[in-house]
């Protein structure tokens, strides 16, 4: 499958035009699941140049998340935070210790890390924001706004 | 700027159609730096559903990128990866230590997390698939191939 995106890839590269600028040209940031349904460029109408899309199983904020977007505001001048979970969601068909215990029984090994499963999208987006505002590395936090995606309609719900 | 991009999804949802199925018809997880140039539906050629996106500051793999690929893979049914970083990157421009330092002088905290900075781009996507590799928790690993996009021309070109 990789071989036909990569021929793809060659078709985008011949009505490319480039290279454009490095910070963010709408100083935007966003966090988003990483599920295949979302087509973040799409779904906001963005167009390359514009925001930094930062992307994980659940649109989930961790360590690494703070790490993307302390280098996005402090190295690169994005200034709005945007979340997006969505409905129909595969981190609400689990749970961490059900997750954790499976790896364990095939591998011998119970990873160290949370899988950052949830079971209620409105209550995590929540919880992403609040572990946003509460971070000291991120100093913009004028606005952080969070929505719900939903895979049948196309259309952004926001979480307030 | 959030509002605006709002407006746009509107537009975006008048010609929606779905719900697609949650796992990636392609069996695909990319991991790409989350960097506004590189859009990776149309870099490579994706549409809704096909592919789980990962991305982060450097497109680097740390235990949020393991987490999501052992979520992927385990629970969706993805076999193959695509890595992606790309020229001109953010990344290269400073140090970890540095990073830290200033972020440690403006806070008075220093993170508890790397930086995740890098000084070439070919070592660091090999760095990527390396840690992919010696992981125990994504099963599948026959087919991880890493690239570098070229934000001059939309071409990527293979890391061996």
């Amino acid at each position: 499958m990789t071989d036909e995106l990569l021929a793809n890839n060659t078709r985008y590269a011949e009505n490319f035009t480039g290279p454009l600028p490095l910070p963010p040209a709408k100083h935007v940031a966003v966090v988003a699941c990483m599920d295949a349904r979302i087509n973040v460029y799409g779904v906001l109408g963005l167009n390359e140049g514009e925001a930094h899309v930062i992307r994980n199983a659940g649109g989930v904020v961790t360590d690494d998340e703070i790490r993307s977007l302390a280098i996005s505001q402090r190295l690169l001048g994005t200034t709005e935070i945007i979340l997006i979970h969505h409905t129909d969601c595969g981190m609400l068909t689990f749970t961490d210790d059900e997750f954790k215990k499976s790896i364990q029984d095939d591998t011998g090994i119970k990873p160290g890390w949370a899988a950052e499963a949830f079971s209620d999208l409105e209550e995590d987006v929540r919880q992403s924001i609040a572990r946003i505002r509460t971070s000291p590395f991120v100093p913009t936090k004028d606005s952080i706004r969070g929505f719900i995606f939903d895979v049948a309609t196309g259309k952004l719900n926001e979480v307030v």
